[in-house]
């Protein structure tokens, strides 16, 4: 896995220069508001939303310049959704990425301007000119990351997490919870490529279908990561789903059959990469690290 | 002053109409986001912002079906604003609108999420295709709407107001502050239209111009309405700026003085309109009614 390690350590090491670039600190007294949206999105984080989208625009020749923009897009929604997560009001995390949470190094008020901020600058520099030069697709690229991100996606799979016990959570609605909370901001990371590259529709839909795959995968990777994984090496609390009660794809499938639902769903992610050949063998090996990494 | 009044009144009635439609209830669990979404933005406040999105729309005959949707992705943006200024980590408000908060109605995390939603779902209106034909059009509205309600306009007003204690609040910072804070989502309402009908740069700037006056007209009138408004015909908290102790344009300048301040901005903003004689007279008429309003 040397390959897929450099990809993204490059991926990574480009999304932070991006990022620097994005969030300029300016002069007056709100800087305090950018200095706490480059605390929780600049240096962080295994940049994997952004790696999708690198990758998946590299198969269709997008330039760098372009598909940047558009990970580090992706990334500041998801870096604003886990700053508002870890509030008091939600999580009430200390730790996140192995370092204080937004509002425990600044404080509630800012985090939450915070998130608001990153999440405003996401459609901004989608909207901007440097992100495609059709305006038709830089619409269509804000219309899709708002319909993943906002209350029929990400926000909504919040929404039902907070109600779970509510209901029964068995593993329909587990899947239908987690493809909402994590599995549409991955999906749009693999279709943004296709988007900015025009790409036919038989070749979106097999991206989509790897994304599918993929965030399912990923999910349950956590769950055995929130059960199996070490705190220190994860960078955030682990154990607490458990705690909390709450029915995960581990507490009802049981550890060996989440992990084999996991290893099918990774193998099943790359086959939908078949039309794509040799120049999708990064994405191939996302899909296998995502079930095998363990943090 | 009869005109303006029931104009007032048909445009709430069109953008309670248009957000009825564009915030649409699901099936699922994650319905009770939608409905707080619905509670904040639905049946309340004088729509001011998106009367002067419909009102600058039509000095350039932009259709009205298009108008609406700016007029509602302006409001979404200006409601979720209310709804996390009011959690508890904020302001801690009991009442808006004369009904009680998001949060009280529902809880914090809902009303945070809901907050979320709605600023996501703005620019998600703004990137439809009903919009505008022209997506370029569509872009620089989305682009614009988020500079002006980012860490660089809205937010980061709300983020120096935050820190106003620590600094020197004299009357150029409390301007610039509010420029940031009400100033800009003001200035885009009015610019919107020129961008619709794709106005020359002279009537963009002219209303620019009159939205910058219009905009501290609008902030001086609010001070003195916490000082000597009556609480439930404002439909909210007053004498809180007293009771924190902050500068604001009443206490810096004294209420005879901001009160002539507010109406000397007010016939400032309605003369920058000259270039569209009669037909903005409505336009006239809110700089008017915004010094004059009792809530």
């Amino acid at each position: 896995m040397t390959r897929l390690a450099d990809a993204l350590k490059s991926t990574a090491a480009a999304v932070n220069a991006e990022l620097d670039r994005l969030i300029v600190l300016p002069d007056g007294p709100e800087s305090r508001v950018h200095e706490a949206m480059r605390y929780s999105s600049l240096d962080g984080g295994k940049r994997l939303r952004p790696f999708l989208v690198m990758q998946s625009a590299a198969l269709f020749n997008v330039a760098e310049g372009a598909a940047i923009r558009v990970a580090c897009a992706i990334e500041m929604i998801h870096c604003y959704s886990l700053i508002h997560d870890d509030l008091p009001c939600m999580d009430n995390d200390d730790l996140r990425r192995g370092r204080p949470t937004c509002h425990r190094q600044f404080d509630e008020q800012t985090a939450l301007l915070a998130g608001d901020a990153l999440l405003t600058r996401a459609f901004e520099v989608l909207a901007g000119e440097a992100t495609h030069s059709d305006p038709a697709v830089r619409c269509e690229l804000v219309a899709q990351l708002a319909h993943a991100s906002g209350a029929d996606g990400m926000v909504g799979g919040q929404m039902v997490d907070l109600r779970a016990a509510e209901f029964t959570m068995d593993v329909a609605a587990i899947t239908r919870l987690q493809q909402m909370k994590t599995g549409r901001l991955f999906g749009f990371s693999c279709e943004a490529g296709a988007v900015l590259g025009k790409a036919p529709a038989p070749q979106r839909q097999a991206l989509r279908n790897y994304a599918r795959d993929l965030g399912l995968a990923f999910q349950i990777a956590d769950d055995l990561l929130d059960v199996e994984g070490d705190a220190a090496e994860v960078g955030k609390k682990v154990g607490k789903d458990a705690d909390a009660g709450k029915a995960t794809f581990v507490s009802l499938l049981g550890i060996d059959r989440a992990k084999a639902q996991a290893d099918m769903l990774a193998t099943q992610a790359a086959d939908h990469l078949e039309p794509f050949g040799a120049k999708a063998d990064l994405l191939r090996d996302v899909a296998r690290y995502i079930v095998e990494r363990r943090s």
